[in-house]
C-alpha cells in the first residue's frame, strides 16, 4: 500500500457465485482503480458467501478498520439477496420500506406501484439513516449508511453506482503509479531493487514477475503521490 | 455454500497489485473450480497487501476457521516477497534455508549453486515442518505446513502447484451444480424461486441476474451433492 495518509477502503464482495469460481469478480478491480484516481487506497478485498452471519461479521470488521467499505451484490429481490438485512443488523437499525425507493422502483414498471409484488418490494427496504444511491440501469437503488456503501453485483449497475458515489467521498490527491517492465528474472534484479526501495521508502515499490510464452520478466510498479520521487526511482529501476 | 459436510477452504491472495486493480486475480477462480471437483467448497477469499501484520492476521484467522487455506503470491526473491516469513511467524517456527529447496532452485541455473545469489537463496527458506510443493515451471518450490498451502502468484506456476497439491487433499464426492438461464427479470421469478429453494433446502439455490446488451435475465444455479434432487429442483425452476 502507498505509505501515506490517504483515506483507505475495503471491498466486500457478497456471493456464492464468485466463491465457486464460476463468475469472475470484475467489480473490485473496477472500483479499486476508480478510487486510486481520487486518492483512496483499497487495503483489503473479501469475498464471502450469501450467509448472514458471515456478511455481518465481515462488514463490522471492515467498516471499523477502514475509512470506507463498499459492498457488491445481494441487493436484488430473491431469497438469497440478504445484504440489506445484514447491513441493517450490523448497524443496529430497522429496515422499513423506504417511500422514495418504492417510488423509484415503481417507475420502472408499466403499471407502477401495482406491479410491485412482494419480491420487488424487498428492494425498497432501506436501513433507517441511509441515503439512496442512484441506479440508472434498472432503478432499484443502492444506499449508503455512515461509511458503508452498498452497491449492486451486476457489473453495469455496480459501475454506474460507483460513478454516482465517487464525488461524495473524501478524496485526496491521486495515487500515481508507474510500471517499468524488465526482461530479466526477479532473482537477477532483486538485490538492486531492494536498495532502491529502501532509498525511496515513502514510495511503495512492488515487483511482479510474469511469464509470457515461456519468457519470464518482471513488472516493477512504483506507487506514491510525489511525482518527482516516482520519476527518480523509476529512472534508477529502468537502469537495473 | 452447499449445505453439507464437505471439507471447506479459504483462499488468501497476497499482493498490492491485485488491490490496486491493475492485475486481475485469476488464481482464486481457477482454484475454486478445481476444489469443487474434489468436493471442497471455498467459503472465503481475502486479498491483503504485502504487509506482514496483515498477512499473519489473515492467515491465522483463516487457517483456524477452515479445513484448508491456500495462499497465492509473495514467495519470490524480491524485498516485497514476505509470505514465507509470515507463514513461519504465524505457525511459530523457524525459517531456515532448506537443503532440498536449495538443490531444486540451483538446478534451474547454468552454474547451479554458484548462481544462487542472496535473493535467490531467499526462495530456499522454508518453514520448519513444511513439505515442498513442486514448481515445474521455474523450480522455486511452494510448501505446505499443517493445513496451509503456500503457492506462487504467477498464474502458470500457481496452476501447476494446484495440480500437484490436489491429490494430497482430503476429498469427498464432487459438488455438482447446474445453471438454468431464465429470460425474465429477477422480480418476476423471485416468489416461485423462493418456494422451490425452501422445498429443496439441502441444496443451495442462487439467483444471479445479468444484463446483456440491454436485456436482463437470471442465471439460477443449483448446487449440491444429490444429483437426483438437483435434477428435480432444476426441472421445477426451468418451468417458472
Amino acid at each position: 500500500m502507498p505509505k501515506n495518509t490517504s483515506p483507505n477502503a475495503a471491498i466486500l464482495i457478497i456471493g456464492n457465485e464468485i466463491l465457486s469460481g464460476r463468475t469472475k469478480d470484475l467489480n473490485s478491480s473496477y472500483l479499486a482503480q476508480k478510487l486510486l484516481y481520487v486518492g483512496i487506497s483499497v487495503c483489503e478485498i473479501r469475498v464471502v458467501s450469501d450467509n448472514k452471519v458471515e456478511i455481518i461479521a465481515a462488514l463490522n470488521t471492515l467498516r471499523k478498520r477502514f475509512d470506507y467499505v463498499f459492498t457488491s451484490g445481494g441487493i436484488g429481490p430473491t431469497h438469497d439477496d440478504i445484504t440489506a438485512d445484514c447491513v441493517a443488523e450490523a448497524f443496529g437499525v430497522q429496515l422499513p420500506i423506504n417511500d422514495e425507493a418504492k417510488k423509484i422502483i415503481a417507475s420502472h414498471y408499466p403499471r407502477g406501484e401495482a406491479d410491485l409484488n412482494e419480491a420487488r418490494l424487498r428492494m425498497a427496504r432501506i436501513p433507517v439513516g441511509a441515503a439512496l444511491i442512484e441506479n440508472p440501469v434498472s432503478k432499484a437503488p443502492g444506499f449508503y449508511i455512515e461509511n458503508a456503501y452498498v452497491l449492486a453485483g451486476v457489473p453495469k449497475i455496480f459501475q454506474a453506482m460507483v460513478n454516482f458515489v465517487l464525488p461524495k467521498l473524501k478524496s485526496s490527491s491521486p495515487i500515481i503509479s508507474r510500471t517499468i517492465t524488465i526482461s530479466k528474472q526477479e532473482g537477477e534484479i532483486a538485490n538492486d531493487l531492494s536498495q532502491i526501495a529502501a532509498k525511496f521508502s515513502p514510495l511503495s515499490i512492488g515487483s511482479y514477475p510474469f511469464e509470457h510464452k515461456g519468457n519470464f520478466g518482471v513488472n516493477v510498479v512504483v506507487t506514491g503521490k510525489d511525482l518527482n520521487q516516482i520519476n527518480l526511482a523509476s529512472d534508477l529501476i529502468s537502469k537495473i
